[in-house]
Formats: C-alpha cells, structure tokens, sequence
C-alpha cells in the first residue's frame, strides 16, 4: 500500500464535513495507507498566523520528496490528469505528502519555496470542504488508475 | 429577494451530503428566494439516460432569461469572477436558472443548445457533491457582492 500524507491546518466543522471526511478515508483504505495530520491553526493577526503555521508545515514538506501544497492557483489538472500525474510519482516511489491551509490559505514564502501546487478548482472553498474534495480526487484517481468504473 | 431556480438530476446520496445541502440552502435563505428541484434520471444505456434528462432539462431552461449548465469544462472563473457574473445578470433582472446533470454527466446536444456553462472545477466530481460545491459558492458570491468577510 502506497503511503501518502495529508497535513490540513485547521479541524474540520463537527457534522456531515466529519462523516464525509470519514467515508472517503474508509473508502481509500483499499487503495493506500493514507495518513492525515490535523495541524493546530495559527495565532494573531493573518499574516502572522499563516507564517506560524508555514513553520510547522515545512519541516514534514520539505523531508518529502514530492511535498504538495493544495493552492487554488494551481495549474488546471482534470481528474485523468490528476491521475496521470498521481502514477507517475507513484511509479518514482517518490514519498508523497499534501498540505492543505486553513482559512487564511497558505504563506506566501512557502508557496515560493514549495513549486508543487495542486489546484483542484480556481474558487475558494471553505478549508474543510477542500479536504473533502482532495480525498474524493484521490479516491477517484486510484480508480482511474485501475480502470474502475467510479470516476464514469 | 432574487429568485434562482436550480435543476439538479439525481437526488442527493442519503446521510451526511443531504445534510450539508440544507446547510447551505438554509445560509442562503437570507440572500435569495432559491427553488432547488430534484429532476429523476433517465432511463436506459448513458447516452438514452442524457437525452431522456435533456428532455426534462430543456423547457425550464429555455424558459429563462439565462440558463446556465454546470459543466467541467466551462471557462475557469474564481469565485470572486462568478460573484461579478452573478452581479451583473442580478442588475440586468435576468431570471437564472442553473442546471446539473445526473452521474453520466449531460447530453452533448443540450450542452450544445446552452451557451453558457459554469465550470466549478476541471475535475469531475460526484452530481451531489458538485451540488453542495455549487451552492457554497452562490452563497460564497453573495458575501463577496456584499462585502463580508465569509469569503476570506
């Protein structure tokens, strides 16, 4: 099983983002050992609270291979292309790691320092909801890779 | 209050997907009059299945002032792009109904006929998550269009 790590900023609201988060990890199970770190937000002002935060996302970033950070400006990947992209490192056996931002989004010196962005719309959704939307693209994209029927 | 009609084929998966639908309908009580109608698939192989759906889709859309189909592939907008566009069709009193196809997407002939498309993403999404992102997003614009802080 492929391990993959997912560091999100921020808790996701209590309610059905929780279950939803729960169904798709249970629903990856078969298809990696899917790791996801809840980081504790950041304090003070934005600008502030976005580098506290950058500090404890870069340490587990930069020790992986192939760190990933989710950026709404990042370059349009349909669902194949996400796949594509997903096997590839894969195949590499490049160590996998994904961070999404909280609220506020991400650093802007650790979007300079990290150049792998994943864009999985060009609007903002809320943080929680992203999270939601990573796991249902990677979920989709083992079955893309393997020829399944879900992502029909 | 701005009537939006919203057609989506399909009906939401039961649990915590329908959960969230009402959460974000019930936050956008106070923006607009939204009438969300559930449309039955079609029957038979995909391609019937889309043209029976078409068949459905097709009056209440040609009805309105502008019709709008959710489409992967329409042009990338962010949403402060989407909340503008909404703006502008809100100021010129266009009445708008939007529409989301079922699981196999929606009929090639429809898509043709219907100018305007709303993409959310380039990736494809499940019909009833692309539901919620859909109405997180209208939300999300009328906060943008009024100047709150949700958006940020």
């Amino acid at each position: 099983m492929y391990p993959i790590r997912l560091l999100a900023v921020g808790r996701p609201r209590p309610g059905p983002i929780r279950e939803l988060e729960q169904h798709y990890r249970t629903l990856l199970k078969a298809h990696a050992r899917l790791d996801v770190e809840d980081l504790a937000e950041g304090k003070g002002d934005p600008a502030r609270q976005l580098r506290d935060e950058a500090e404890r996302l870069r340490i587990p970033l930069l020790a992986a291979r192939c760190p990933v950070l989710l950026t709404a400006e990042g370059p349009p990947r349909s669902s194949e292309d996400f796949a594509r992209w997903l096997g590839v490192r894969m195949d590499r056996g490049d160590s996998l790691v994904f961070a999404i931002g909280s609220s506020h989004g991400l650093d802007p010196g650790l979007k300079a320092e990290i150049k792998e962005h994943l864009s999985l719309s060009p609007m903002t959704f809320p943080h929680d909801l992203t999270r939601i939307l990573f796991l249902e693209q990677l979920y989709r994209a083992f079955g893309i890779l393997r020829g399944s029927q879900y992502h029909k």
